[in-house]
């Protein structure tokens, strides 16, 4: 052995360096952080277009974050403009808005030093300082509207107290501290002015396709209406496209937003109208009203969706999204839900969106396909489950039957369920291997509906199959909740937007119903139960009288992965691929 | 906002640096590294007495490993012995022994300069260096018996691609490199010399007792036998004691091994004889042999028992385990694994056990429990799974009827399955919460059973339950395995050491068979499978017909987690508690 060396690659994720030395690199961060400050206390106003995205956090709108994501880096920028600050403010997030388990930058004042920090609360919101400081503060600005705080966060860190920033939702938190506090674990979480704010943080980095010379606008606006003093309100508006108007392309949409509403307009959505009907009434007001025609319910086309904190919508270079022309309703309904916890009187609104389209087709008609679980209540969740899975498949069968052999082309993606929905997932697969994620948000929020563009788009040729993955949460719930059309049932749905426009509306599963029967006459003699199968009992009324025992829970789990499928492969709602 | 202070605490277990500081540090590491070679090379010799544990790694005994571990530091240092390095070596630890997804520490020489790394291998078994450098090396040292190499590994480190180091069996595995090699990527970990040994790496850090003046020492060992020249030979010795020999206390036991032997004995046990019987034949031969008396069947009772890489068993203070007096056979059978590889020929070998032992009784008589499942083939583990559980229970009704009201401490354990066992967990539950672990092998091999003392003695009371839980693969094999004595049915059991001895021997449980035979039903209706379930077909054939889908293998183990199970609480094996 005649020398030795040590040899080793040098990219390192996450070193263990012993603890001395760790705690003299902490105090030169510190040392840097002081510097920074006084830069940037003395320095330049970091700028508008750093920061192409932004959010009110709360209904008021005294905090206002902007951020800005960089891929390469894998971390976000925030910048949180606090326009009344009194004592200092807390800003996180956690797994669906809770502040407890939540990862948290605080801002706190004991009335002569202001300090910050990278803190946790634990499971019953008493709030730690991180062991690992990985908020970092990189400014603070005062100006005429408040103080700017600067600071920087990587998607994942190394602490288990962290959260992982992920693509699809993030629960914002915030709380506002109205009191001098001596210490971070003075803070009594659940005494402040709190409250949470959805938001898809990672936004994927698209490059804006060229727009045509002849591009025109429409906007589609509420008639200056006064926002209802209620929490919640649906609104509806009728509006109408121009007698003959020819077959257009919609290439792109944004927001338009009444200056001071920006935290009360929480989603907005354009629906097309169904094309059987020559006429519809013009309706305004809200959606829930008994004056409402009954006949708004055949306008579910969606043309348009925004909510909160998205941006404008581009479709992409090849293709655009048909309107006008024949077979196509001149009628249009503007939905828009206005989230008003404080309860504001005689605001007066005239938000909507703004299309904007062009004569000059592109090359391909966009389409929208329903992927995931057919609307039937043979797929049930038990009571009292904190995750229950259900699963529906778009299968190679279908695919291979309705689809061309060049393929389309997803490039946006709005999932859907209803209230006890947690998690979202489409995944490509092929040859029974899963090839790539179609769109996943493991933070999903039925509140919380945007269309999203993806950051890749996925091609699907004939033969592959795309399967749709829902997580949900019934623990408030005292008895099944099976599948439908009710919002005290629950719907599997991943709409997607591809190009070019396939016959394929619908390509979705359930489980094969005599399966089912089976399941229930298992149970019957497995637990000595009496459940009533007689054919005059409803699925539903089946799954109400089953007794969930943790067996007749594991046996529904097992048969929803092992029966065979029932695939729905339609061309409209009604006629199925042969 | 009068001015501004970063605050944080000063632990950081996993700090996220930049990598700019991390290669900075990394080369500080190698530097270091490069002054401690030299001042270990010039320095003198580490002390024996620092590595108290030691095992050969290898059959012939080139190379043999030294280790202590600090748990203040959460680390182990080991002290290789290399006795005829040629271009260097493999060490390192897997799951369960295997050369791919494995942690090695390398040292390599291409004939010139040698080098020395923390590296890990893929799922191919190609070689990679690792990005964290875990294996630290401290030292090496040229000595006329071969070359020593120092080097010290944390029990976890922040690194996924490192091997956690825990309780229980560690499989340690070895390479010798005999041609130079250029790179740490060329060595083809398939084409060289290697093998694997088992070891109890975290060695629990226990207090030795003292040991009583009239001490007396008796030595079971082999009477100068031949090893058979096959790779694995039981042999049975059979020993007695003296006549009249009255009650002791064993306080103590440690091997006997003959020099040069010691990569060879790999396990051995003294049972005792049943007292049933007055004589027992004094058999010496392989245990397997036609000419083996079958009386010797009855001699099960362990008195004491080694595994390679052990050291002495020592009693707590307060307990000894009884052997002589009236009711105690006097016949003890040793039996001995010889591993044998290299298929050495006319080895002979006298090694055994050393019983220390005093008249002088201490105050409690030490008792043996057995713990998990009843032998039995209701519970079984279909074919084809890589992790199938199943779980024995010590109910709270029987710790409440048999256990005294100050309870009993349990201060050592062997765990035991047949051959696909892969891990075993004894757990204390009280009031349906889990209190504390009893002895855990992740690692579990059925080819290293010791008897290992706990890190802490567990107390358990009347009321308590104890579950354990074993892991199987059953990945090779074609039909079900049934619970049962046979070499290739399985068990699940805790051999518990404790004091002071009560008359429950034995606590262990089953699936009620009445919820079985449903699930035989079951899977025959749900299936469309004839399943035959007339009374003179065994359990055993009814799992040998269940067609093995996932959904049979699913309701199985919702069935063994859900169905009643039949307990039982014996005094002896035979009399159970009321």
């Amino acid at each position: 052995l005649s020398s030795m060396q040590s040899s080793g690659s040098k990219s390192c994720r996450c070193p263990s360096f012993k603890l001395r030395e760790v705690a003299s690199m902490y105090f030169t961060m510190i040392a840097v952080f002081l510097v920074i400050l006084v830069v940037a206390l003395q320095g330049s106003a970091p700028h508008g277009s750093d920061f192409p995205y932004k959010v009110p956090l709360d209904p008021q709108g005294l905090l206002e974050l902007s951020w800005n994501v960089s891929y390469p880096e894998q971390d976000v920028h925030f910048q949180l403009l606090i326009r009344d600050l009194q004592f200092g403010l807390l800003f996180g997030m956690s797994d669906r808005g809770e502040f407890e388990n939540a990862d948290l930058a605080v801002l706190w004042s004991d009335g002569h030093n202001s300090y910050f920090g990278d803190a946790w609360s634990d499971a019953k919101g008493q709030l730690h300082m991180d062991s690992q400081q990985d908020y970092q503060l990189l400014g603070a600005r005062r100006a005429p509207e408040g103080l700017y705080l600067l600071f920087r966060r990587a998607f994942s860190t190394c602490d288990p107290k962290d959260y992982l920033i992920e693509d699809g939702t993030v629960h914002l938190i915030y709380g506002i501290l109205e009191k001098p506090v001596h210490s971070l674990q003075a803070i009594n979480i659940s005494a402040i002015h709190r409250g949470l704010q959805r938001v898809q943080l990672l936004k994927p980095n698209i490059t804006i396709p060229n727009l045509p010379r002849d591009m025109k606008t429409m906007e589609i606006t509420a008639p200056d209406i006064v926002i209802p003093s209620q929490e919640t309100t649906y609104w509806c508006y009728m509006a109408e496209l121009p007698d003959n108007f020819p077959k257009h392309h919609i290439i792109m949409y944004e927001p338009v937003i009444t200056a001071g509403n920006e935290a009360l307009v929480h989603h907005m959505e354009v629906f097309q109208c169904a094309a059987e009907f020559d006429s519809f009434p013009h309706y305004n007001g809200p959606c829930d009203s008994k004056m409402k025609p009954d006949r708004l319910n055949y306008c579910r086309h969606v043309l348009a969706a925004w909510a909160m904190g998205a941006q404008a919508f581009y479709y992409p270079e090849e293709a655009g999204l048909a309107f006008g022309g024949p077979g196509s309703s001149r009628y249009l309904r503007l939905e828009i839900h206005y989230h008003n916890p404080l309860v504001f009187e005689g605001r007066r609104d005239s938000s909507g969106i703004r299309l904007y389209y062009t004569a000059t087709l592109r090359q391909y008609d966009a389409g929208i396909m329903e992927l995931g679980l057919v609307y039937t209540p043979v797929m049930a969740i038990p009571p009292g489950e904190d995750a229950f899975i259900l699963t529906g498949y778009c299968t190679d069968k279908c695919t291979q039957l309705a689809l061309p052999a060049a393929g389309i082309h997803i490039f946006a993606s709005q999932l859907h369920t209803h209230l006890a929905g947690r998690k979202v997932v489409t995944v490509l697969s092929r040859d029974g291997r899963e090839q790539q994620v179609v769109n996943a948000d493991g933070h999903y929020s039925p509140h919380f509906q945007e269309i999203r563009m993806l950051k890749e788009v996925v091609a699907v040729f004939p033969g592959d199959e795309l399967i749709t993955t829902c997580t949900y949460n019934t623990e408030d719930r005292s008895r099944a909740t099976v599948g439908g059309f009710g919002i005290l049932e629950e719907m599997c749905v991943n709409y997607v937007h591809y190009y070019p426009q396939t016959q394929l509306e619908l390509c979705k599963s359930a489980v094969d119903p005599g399966y089912l029967h089976r399941y229930f006459n298992l149970v019957n003699r497995f637990n000595d139960e009496e459940v009533c199968m007689c054919p005059q009992v409803s699925v539903s009324q089946q799954f109400f009288s089953v007794p969930w025992n943790t067996f007749n829970r594991d046996v529904l789990k097992s048969l929803y992965s092992f029966a065979p499928i029932s695939v729905h492969c339609n061309k409209s709602s009604a006629v199925r691929f042969p």
